[in-house]
């Protein structure tokens, strides 16, 4: 079996590490524009060769798209008009994007949609290229498949067997649902954190301080901040909608705090705190 | 040296198990108003004996008050007329609150202020309670000490010793330096988890959704909102002149996020990230 993955790094690469190594496929393949990462991919041992695109479509036996969301748009029907053109009726094409509403709707009517299965394993860190791919990234947690009814059960399980190879949950559910519970349980948190870290870098111009009185609280909440905007841009601009939404849930949510402090009402602020404390019985 | 500690929960408890095991002091003593977490603190090995404060007083040489600020402001001037009262001219008190404003300002007239010094030991867990002590916990971590000037030279002298043995690097600052510096650092934090929290608690009522789909970011961002009301009720209402403030600018920041997103403005958005990126320089 030979995987080819579009785009080599954290999710791709931590993808390529652990495939490997626990025996799913024997080829590895990969796609990736800028040379410098290209060349890290095959040095560091994630990808076997860097190919063009074509050439890795020919080759693959599932061809999994790992660049950011805008990018992996365009690709797709791309991707899927080459299977169409060559008459390859065996080989399956994944995404591994965080919105999935505008990727499926785009393929929709393609002739060959069912090839591909559209996915979304809820790992990642703050870090980005393939010399920040790591074993074991996916072990334990959730894989949305999304829109698994439009795509052909084979192909849904080959992917399956993927995920399973990878320590994940498999959950199922329709696009627009995912981007609703994304926008909730990990966009709003990176926003969340961009903005603690503008306010505090606002603030603190004697960066010495605040690297000195950072404690572990605020490295845990501002740990997203370092998050790349190539990949971050895309998921706010696709999933705004929603987003806007959970952002005023947010802001208001702030303003009862903001109001129960400016009215010493510490009963209130309790009750809020008491509320939030919750969270215990569903993070670990 | 016995240390005796008023308030048996995660700071006192983890201070005491470092201070035994590098020798810093060989009797430990403890008040705790809780029947359950004092006899645990005793059963865990935390502390030798559980006492009452005037034996506590009479007996260390050390008073460590580890207590919630709003209970600290009221102990810390009973234990300085003890001291004067009973003429106890070498033992020497701290505190450890996250607030130093006002605690500091309680006791500024006080004839005792001499033998206390006012400290926070920047670190801590979202848990609480004796059996959330644990060692190392303050490893590496900065130490505030807030004006030592109005502190006897050699009671300073001996808690720099202290929190040597605990690993931490002094850092000297007025408190209400102190207090500005933490509304940024630490309070907004935890202000912006339990907003987090309650704002995903609200819409995902089916909680077993959050469970399956929350990533490591999120746990890491939403990790403060589980944080004790008992705690942080108090520090926000001491600290609520610079917590408003702060409030006020991350909702302004949050707001310009709102703005771009809802704009489409996907450049606006990159330039927003990338600011924020700048933190990548400052925590680990």
């Amino acid at each position: 079996m030979t995987i080819g993955f579009v785009g080599l790094g954290l999710i791709g690469g931590s993808m390529a590490i652990d495939l490997r190594r626990r025996g799913f496929a024997d080829s590895f393949l990969g796609v990736e524009k800028d040379p410098v990462n290209a060349a890290a991919a095959v040095k560091i041992g994630l990808v076997d060769e860097a190919v063009e695109l074509d050439e890795l479509i020919d080759r693959s036996d599932i061809i999994v798209i790992s660049v950011p969301v805008g990018a992996a748009v365009q690709i797709l029907p791309q991707i899927l008009d080459v299977f169409q053109q060559k008459g390859y009726k065996d080989k399956t094409v994944i995404d591994v994007c965080s919105t999935k509403a505008q990727i499926v709707r785009g393929v929709h009517y393609h002739p060959m949609r069912k090839r591909y299965v559209a996915t979304h394993p809820m790992s990642g860190t703050e870090y980005c290229g393939p010399w920040a791919a790591m074993p074991n990234l996916f072990d334990g947690r959730a894989c949305i498949f999304a829109n698994t009814e439009e795509s052909d059960p084979k192909a849904v399980a080959t992917i399956e067997k993927l995920y399973a190879c990878l320590n994940m949950r498999p959950t199922y559910m329709n696009a627009d649902n995912h981007d609703v519970h994304t926008a909730y349980i990990s966009h709003l948190s990176h926003v969340t954190s961009f903005a603690l870290a503008l306010t505090v870098l606002d603030k603190e111009r004697d960066e010495k301080h605040i690297f000195d009185l950072a404690s572990g609280g605020f490295s845990s909440t501002a740990r997203l901040a370092k998050s790349n905007p190539e990949m971050w841009v895309p998921i706010f601009m696709q999933n705004r909608d929603n987003l806007l939404q959970v952002i005023d849930t947010y802001i208001s949510k702030m303003q009862q705090f903001r109001e129960a402090i400016d009215d010493y009402d510490s009963e209130k602020v309790y009750d809020l705190i008491a509320d939030a404390n919750r969270i215990k019985k569903i993070i670990r």
